[in-house]
């Protein structure tokens, strides 16, 4: 067992179930469904971390693969299945479902104020091809199981709560883009990875893509959205924490850039005569990297692609072209070091006599978390007894669409070594345990205040 | 007119013309043909300039495309046509022709003594897809109107005279290798830019790809083989000198350099937590660029190619692969060069986590001209009153097959601004003019020794 294994055991053991949530609040009278729903929830409610870790596991039976990752891509059989299978369980804990327009499965839970918009938590279920079991998994899951441990404890809470299992999370955030009102007419025509358009796929699952207004939300529909995530990077397992309190989703830019040299003879151009356009991409390369590790702060910068024209061994690249991606929570900070880079550019361009041009082909603004309910997340850990830190989330998630609209929360779990989006994707069940609890803890803090 | 252009005017009036060719002799007995010849050369040979370059854009009614290149791949029916057309030249100049067995296109002028071996001077006519009027032609052309001249003046040398048209030279020299008994079965199935086979394409020619070893040389066979060839450099035209008396064309090591790191989710991974391939890969290319000009000598060393992997804007590269070639007319100069740049792979390696291997997949020999044909062609350019620059051939040419068994020279005329193997690839008439009355005093000269 190593520090963090034990940190966490003490507390599963001692702090987490000492400690009383605060927003259970006995009910008597519950509105619009009678589902044997207790009078009053005990204090010191928390998640059935084995039957959660079980359903996870349970939950592989669409499309999982032997060596532990899933392959079930939005829009296939093995996502329809998971998700019928997700209704009944849902159903199974006293809730109406419902399939929207945009294919997003919504199980609802009335609350004792029917006037209030609905508290929603949840994630996706599609996954990468030969993807891992934890990347949406989790979110959907620990939802699941809040509104089963809400059910089995008969809490009703204030607000009405809702679980959604968005649309195409991995192929475009079809779902929760819809509610945003973000999916244009053309994007329906893309294929996936199932063999399906975007548009035939959400008619295969339930949709009408023909009728996607009927989902668009505004702002007050809504009183928060909640979303449980595996962090898909390290920085929570490298420093042991156990919850990541995420500040938002980062901004992302893309850009490709364009190196102009003089193609010419490998043998017969001496090195002094050269206008090599990859040599000059390559000492772009080096400065993206160096100054965006330099500068203060968390933003990211990455050459995921290259290539060197003509791209002959024995033919020195008259252009080279690479794709540069900045990330980070402020959209100024992501301009500023594209400055400095474009800055580089120029003085590498004169030192090699080739020119730099730079073409944007992807913008995805920055989506700031709801900094009350970064509070609130934050408390709920400590309160748990759980190590917390604030942090960007550097992937896309559905939050970020909700957040054109609704006040977002947003958690983080550990993933092993930082690995995602590969079968060798993992988080600890106690560390999936622990998100859920701290999500049941956020709803129900959250559902103490009036949030629109 | 630029200073190069003023010189070589200025030769063209006087000195060339005042300078007595030393090895013209006078003949009385021709031998083995009656062709008119004349008893005694005139003291002042040199080629018909004028003829010499109308017969270069004559040759381009074979391919020539509308933008000033040429576009005949070897076994094309344009390849096949020239060689007609040169043929009827050649024995228009009282020559002997005949088509080997390795499909070169060979022109015999008798010398005074039958029992030497003969002199051979050519290069070759076929050119890489959409390539230029220069490359092989100038060579051919050259060998063409120095046979002419001899003709015409009625100068019958002590040695054979031979003219060669090689086969194939841009899709891997197979006429000349074939001399040196370096053409493998294997290589007569691949298949060529003219959509013949290399087998097929001598049969075309008027080969016989299955009696190729008739075609073997060995030591002794030939006296000595003269190769004039446009620079395809910008060496010559950057310096402004006129002649290039090659040392020695270079040997060439390839290797496909592959960098190993771990791919990881760009958005998620800090910037010091990476361990980027294509970081790496970048800063190698950056040191072997810097290397190689840094030292002292004329190694040229390339990396053509580069690939990120998986290569997606969004992925940081788990794995680079690029390639390194080295040139250089001293094989231990490749060696140890590429000692250096393994020493600068390792030291990248250590700062950026990641792991450098190098595969050699090619290597071709360093084949040195013969010392006493350089003294003698730079002899030749000093005597016409032309510059003359001793330098290595950083291209391949038919000449080092030629070197694997008999005394080499070669000569070089200036590229304009260096382009070869483009429709741009350009030598002004007068140096084209130059180098073939280099070649014809070389020759001239040559044939007064004994070579071997």
């Amino acid at each position: 067992m190593d520090r963090r294994g034990f940190i966490r055991t003490l507390s599963a053991l001692g702090a987490t179930s000492a400690l009383a949530p605060a927003a259970v609040v006995a009910e008597t009278m519950p509105h619009g469904v009678a589902d044997g729903t207790r009078t009053a929830g005990p204090p010191e409610l928390t998640v059935d971390g084995a039957r959660l870790n079980d359903s996870l596991e349970e939950l592989r039976r669409f499309g999982g693969t032997p060596d532990g990752g899933t392959h079930r891509v939005a829009f296939s059989d093995d996502d329809l299945q998971a998700r019928r299978w997700l209704r009944e369980i849902l159903e199974g804990a006293g809730m109406e479902t419902r399939v929207d327009t945009a294919a997003n499965l919504l199980a609802r839970r009335p609350g004792r104020r029917s006037d209030l918009p609905p508290l929603l938590t949840g994630s996706h279920v599609d996954t990468v091809p030969r993807g891992g079991s934890y990347d949406g998994h989790v979110g959907v899951m620990a939802a699941v199981e809040v509104a089963r441990t809400l059910h089995d404890a008969g809490v009703r809470t204030r607000h009405p709560l809702e679980v959604v299992v968005w649309a195409n999370e991995e192929g475009g955030k079809t779902g929760s883009r819809a509610w945003a009102g973000e999916v244009e007419p053309s994007e329906l025509e893309l294929s996936t990875a199932s063999g399906r358009t975007i548009g035939e796929g959400l008619s295969f699952l339930g949709g009408d893509p023909d009728r996607l207004d009927a989902v668009l939300k505004e702002s007050g529909d809504l009183s928060a959205y909640f979303e449980l995530h595996v962090e898909q990077g390290a920085v929570l397992d490298r420093r042991e924490i156990e919850i990541g309190v995420v500040e938002g989703i980062v901004g992302i830019k893309r850009w490709t850039v364009t190196v102009t040299g003089f193609a010419n003879h490998a043998g017969t151009t001496p090195m002094d005569q050269r206008r090599d356009a990859l040599v000059a991409a390559a000492r772009f390369v080096d400065a993206i990297h160096r100054t965006a590790r330099n500068r203060p702060g968390r933003q990211v910068a990455t050459v995921g692609r290259i290539e060197a024209l003509p791209g002959a061994p024995n033919v020195i690249p008259g252009e080279a072209r690479l794709s540069l991606e900045i990330r980070d929570l402020k959209m100024e900070t992501i301009d500023s070091l594209f400055e400095s880079l474009q800055e580089e550019a120029g003085r590498i361009g004169e030192e090699t006599e080739t020119e730099f041009s730079f073409e944007r082909f992807y913008l995805s603004r920055a989506a700031p978390t709801d900094s009350r309910l970064r509070d609130l997340v934050e408390a709920s850990a400590r309160e748990l007894g759980l190590s917390a830190l604030r942090m960007p989330s550097g992937a896309g998630h559905d939050a970020q669409s909700v957040a054109l609209f609704a006040p977002v929360g947003m958690i983080f779990v550990p993933s092993e070594a930082g690995i995602s989006h590969s079968p060798r994707e993992h988080t600890l069940p106690e560390d999936v345990t622990n998100g859920a609890n701290v999500l049941l803890r956020s709803l129900l803090s959250a559902d103490e205040t009036d949030w629109v």
